[in-house]
């Protein structure tokens, strides 16, 4: 298969961890007879640098032509004590969800037996926990109405969802559950949220059309002690825009392995793949950041084209890397540290 | 001192525990020479089986011209599984929050050395916790208008804040952290909400009336990944509502002291105390639920009234009592369990 891919490097780290990422795509392309080209495109505080703009219309251009984009990291210190700055690198990334259409945001939290001590949670909590949270991400408060009244002392945000935008992201969520345990928690807050209440009716009446999946209603305050205290009692999770926002960054620390997770933004046209990790400001250009996670990121595109055996090798190699103590020094435990490179040419080698 | 108590028993094992926090503050009153006349109250599920209503206004006259209300707990699992039914409990403790001008709740989270091993976190991830959150508790997207339209296909929830509403919420989280360590954390989603923009302008704006106080501005979803990681690098931490129910609910498993955890509903002329655990149905009525959250929160209650030693009579009770192993099931560890009015019976002889 021949594709064209989206490179969005992004800032900090995100250079570096994506030319991993290519350099084992391309030897996973290599090995099963595809052709990947690959288009760079600029994003984050590195396109406001150039242009001026967090996703200038090049870059849209680019990843709306693309098969899939791969994406890296972006944010920068300089924009991060001043949440008003008129333009900063988030726009970027909310302006991109929303003109991309990337609806679904595909969250894994599992888990490596070789790096469940790294958890804060106690061994017997962790273990075994293998949950998918699926984020809404161009509805709710993110992209409703808001502004300002009564001389700026009234502040509002608006949060609104559609019918469809609730079956369109359940959707997505019952397929899932089918191809794993069949069990699906819708997350909300219908004791409370008008918004909530169109969610759970939505998810409700698309029960009778997937008989197999087991679905389960769990306030968001609920989930966010029980992802805490048995994070492995839960499967497929389902929720909208802000919940997930919290939701998901709270499950990413639980495994231990939150340097190495992936993730994936679906929408109907393209769909883009980054590691959850940001961009790690202190350490650019020193050859230290883990590359495992964005090529997980890319393994989850090639599973997403279909093509599941590559996928499979580039998760192989990674778990080969792990056993063999070929890891960065967030992995190393006071042993051997390999450089982000040398990480990447060893998965690569090991297609 | 003469005080009139509105006392809210409420569903499930409300009243047992309630029945406890009545006894060990008698106790109290009689040690220091105080006077409290009790005023029962109906609330909840309660409520709604007597009088339609969860919040009657025969309940919101005794809670006005009380000197402060105690608290038991709310739900029955009759109105579990239809959030959208006409009459629900939650509609009294909301309706209850709002006609009583209760908007700071204030959530301690703090460890027992006798009980760390019950964290779902591991020991050197936990020890020395001991932080607060000042929730906002009256305005935001709980309270902002929501509804229906497009044939309810569209819903909407509006989140609304006044910069006076920030102030009096702030002023209280700024006056509690230099009572503490001076250390305040103000948790938005200023990156992406106006609301947040407004809350984080106007905690700004406060810094110089605080000199001492070294303020930090976190987003919600970091919080919700570094109270899993670090929860002792928290002090004080002040909110908006919906973060608030997010965040606290999620800092109360981590101590492994959930059910111990007592709290406070501040307003401006009348503040209630309440434990943070629900109402526990499949408990009712077996004497077995642990009323030291609700003993606890009576000593907040006291201390609030400016009565420290009267407070501490009642923590060192408890503490006491944990270390001499006079406890409900959920704390016995397979040793001896007493019963939630012996424990109470203790707690009393022991002031
Ligand atoms: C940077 C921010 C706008 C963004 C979000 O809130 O969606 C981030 O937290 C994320 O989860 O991707
Ligand atoms: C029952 C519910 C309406 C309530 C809330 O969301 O405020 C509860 O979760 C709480 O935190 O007191």
């Amino acid at each position: 298969m021949k594709f064209n891919i989206a490179l969005l490097a992004g800032d900090g780290i995100g250079p570096e961890v994506i030319d991993q990422a290519v350099k084992v795509s391309d030897a996973v392309a290599q090995k099963f007879g595809h052709e990947i080209t690959w288009k760079p495109a600029l994003t984050g505080a590195a396109a406001i640098d150039a242009v001026g703009e967090p996703y200038p219309d090049s870059t849209h251009e680019v990843c709306k032509n693309a098969d899939a984009v791969l994406f890296g990291a972006i944010g920068h210190p300089k924009y991060d004590n001043d949440p008003s700055a008129p333009v900063r690198p988030e726009q970027g990334l909310l302006k991109m969800r929303k003109a991309l259409g990337l609806f679904a945001n595909v969250r894994p939290t599992f888990t490596f037996p070789s790096l469940l001590d790294k958890s804060p949670l106690k061994r017997e909590r962790i273990e075994g926990t293998d949950l998918v949270f699926l984020r809404e991400l161009t509805g709710g408060i993110y992209f409703g109405e808001k502004g300002r009244k009564d001389n700026g002392d009234t502040a509002y945000d608006n949060c609104v969802y559609t019918r469809a935008e609730v079956q369109r992201l359940a959707k997505k969520g019952f397929e899932l559950a089918m191809t794993r345990s069949k069990k699906l928690c819708c997350v909300d807050k219908a004791n409370v949220l008008e918004t909530s209440r169109l969610w759970r009716e939505t998810v409700q009446a698309m029960e009778k059309d997937y008989p197999e999946v087991e679905v389960s209603y769990e306030f968001v305050d609920a989930v966010a002690m029980r992802l805490v205290q048995w994070p492995n009692s839960y499967d497929v999770l389902i929720t909208e825009n802000l919940f997930g926002d919290i939701l998901t960054d709270e499950a990413s620390v639980i495994s231990g392995s939150m340097g190495l997770m992936p993730s994936a933004s679906m929408g109907a046209e393209v769909s883009l793949f980054e590691p959850i990790h940001g961009s790690y400001p202190q350490a650019t250009g020193l050859n230290i950041a883990n590359p495992m996670a964005t090529v997980l990121s890319a393994a989850m595109m090639f599973e997403n084209f279909g093509l599941m055996e590559e996928g499979k090798a580039m998760r192989d190699a990674v778990n080969k890397a792990l056993e063999a103590g070929v890891v960065t020094e967030d992995l190393a435990n006071g042993g051997k540290a390999y450089g982000t490179k040398e990480v990447g040419d060893w998965l690569a080698a090991n297609i």
